[in-house]
């Protein structure tokens, strides 16, 4: 019998190598003779680098790089392949969790941090880049992350700009002249799951800019810098970026990515699962175990459970669904593929408790299953 | 597929036979097609007639009795086979619970609702009397029982005592000339759980005197006064009772029984597990659903839901059990034959939420354990 072990993180309790640890411990009490495989998941935002680190036994490189506001801090990402391919999460440096709130500034703030770390994999050798850019601080079309890798960003004085929000509308010209000698030899492979286009009404401006800080003033601002910098980009590309699908992600850094680094954009979750090789591990399994904080009506739009639910029923394999919460009506879910969602509460317990001992009520939750199943 | 829906009640949030409903509930929804057989149990406490009428289609008679203050109440017994037997849980008539806490008094309380039932269920005809003895208010050995059914109960100049705590140490002489005339024709079998003899440190009024109300002067008072009933019952019927394991259940009323209607004492779970046929639907069953209020380690001693994985097991059916809450080392009830254990709980909840929603929650815990069972 062979059990892959699959969760997403279980959000600000349980890691998902951690909770694929968890899964594993209870399987095996219930069946100590089964295989099992952790590949533990995630959706392209939060534990994205962490889930493939872990899945394909990687290592983790620390570095000093600049945080969004230019503060030195210690980042980190990860290196697979015997350092091939480089897993980055944007979010490590340049992400919003490292500013209080009353230094949100989305005029300032800048995505250098995430060029500084994907410099460092490049002069590493890698040759392909995984970028995870959920979480920015920023809106600044990737002019910060394009100015670590050598992009020189002029104004119409042939000055350097600000590579940050403000500058966004000082852009002119793009000199690509000192950019890193490697950068256009590697792959740069972004996982992003939103939709959202570049500019205008659901652009990054419009509909992510408020929570990083912005006014509404600075919102028209930052939406008519990120409309010129998709000129400058046209100009220096021959690329139009305006409407595409996902350019909006991360203050335009999911267009700048396209723009100054060639990128592809994939699904959060599907480039997740390829890189960790979870149809590889489901293939001759005869169960999955996946699961999250929440598993409920927003659980099977594009959500790490409802993926590897899919990719299980396409390889007829059993999938059962974990969660700290399970609610809603779930029949959408059995149609992808789960078979069955149990949450990991003992009975009444309050938050602070089932997110303290989530890791032994995954554990025990996990064994129940695997004594039920073909019991 | 044929699924068996055998639970205990949830206290104070579903009976046993509501219990069963929204388990089946939950399996046919999983399982449109599976046959479904719902034997509520119950342990010979609470809800031991309940179960019994809904497992055998049976029927309730009401009737004004005494409580245990003498105090006029209505309450009801259970029919089943046609009337030729009666369910009767003497703390519908003589239970602690009708009792405010100030009124509690086993000097003065008195089984005599009880025997009320009984009398009642005698002039309908019934064959056989089943006695759930759980709860009661009284220590009276059965004397209001007895008196109710037509025993006349002397002290030493031939008067009637009152047939309550404080009687007992004045009874002298039963006379029997007055009983019911079909008394002795009638098998009376009692639900008990409890090892506890009728007196001495482990006794009925030791043990079980002080929550109903007794202080220790009248926990000794009691205990001589249930000896000195002992000592009659040897004298009018030729029973040594002293040591009888049980008959210090229900104040007494077991050895009571015993003495009066020549009662059998059988274990709760199985007495109503036999007569409700759960062996006859479990045989050729798939799975049986069991579970109440709580599975944790006293589940296996003498807990419905252990036995019915007890009977499951040996008739090589996969039981599972669901419970409001579930904690603690489950090793035991798994080797008694539970296969798996499910909290119904969706995640973080207090018990109030959890108890109101109790039957929504187990019918969809339900509904995953059969859609993961053998998927």
């Amino acid at each position: 019998m062979k059990i892959v072990l699959a969760p997403n993180s279980f959000k600000e309790s349980l890691s998902a190598p951690d909770a694929a640890a968890a899964m594993e411990r209870g399987a095996l009490r219930a069946r100590p003779d089964a295989r099992t495989v952790c590949v533990p998941v995630a959706d392209g935002g939060d534990g994205t680098a962490e889930a493939i680190v872990a899945a394909r036994d990687g290592e983790w490189v620390e570095l000093r790089v600049q945080d969004a506001l230019h503060r030195p801090v210690t980042a980190k990402y990860g290196l697979i392949d015997g350092g091939d391919t480089a897993v980055i999460e944007m979010a490590r440096a340049s992400g919003l969790w490292r500013l209080r709130t009353d230094e949100r500034d989305p005029m300032r703030t800048s995505t250098i941090g995430t060029g500084e770390m994907m410099r460092d994999a490049l002069d590493r050798g890698a040759k392909t880049l995984i970028l995870g850019i959920g979480g920015s601080a920023t809106v600044d079309g990737g002019l910060g992350m394009a100015a670590a890798l050598g992009y020189r960003l002029l104004d119409e004085r042939e000055g350097e700009i600000e590579p940050n929000g403000a500058g966004l509308a000082r852009l002119r010209r793009i000199d690509s002249g000192g950019v890193h000698p490697r950068l256009r030899q590697v792959r740069v492979m972004v996982a992003c799951d939103v939709e959202n286009p570049l500019v205008g009404p659901q652009g990054a401006a419009a509909v992510f800019g408020p929570q990083k800080g912005a006014t509404p003033a600075m919102v028209n601002e930052l939406d008519a810098g990120l409309r010129n910098a998709a000129a400058c980009w046209r100009e220096a590309f021959g690329a139009d970026l305006l409407n595409t699908p996902g350019g909006g992600a991360a203050g335009g850094l999911g267009a700048g990515l396209i723009a100054f680094c060639g990128a592809e954009i994939h699904g959060g979750f599907d480039l997740v699962a390829d890189v960790a090789g979870l149809d590889e591990a489901l293939r001759g399994a005869d169960l999955v175990l996946t699961g999250e904080g929440r598993l409920d009506e927003q659980t099977q739009y594009g959500k790490a459970p409802a993926g590897v639910a899919k990719r299980a029923k396409r390889l007829g394999v059993a999938a059962v669904g974990l969660g700290g919460s399970v609610s809603g009506e779930m029949s959408a879910l059995y149609e992808l593929g789960m078979t069955a969602m149990f949450s990991i509460a003992p009975g009444p317990i309050d938050l602070n408790d089932a997110m303290t001992r989530a890791a032994e009520l995954l554990e025990h939750t996990s064994e129940q299953v695997v004594r039920l199943w073909r019991s």
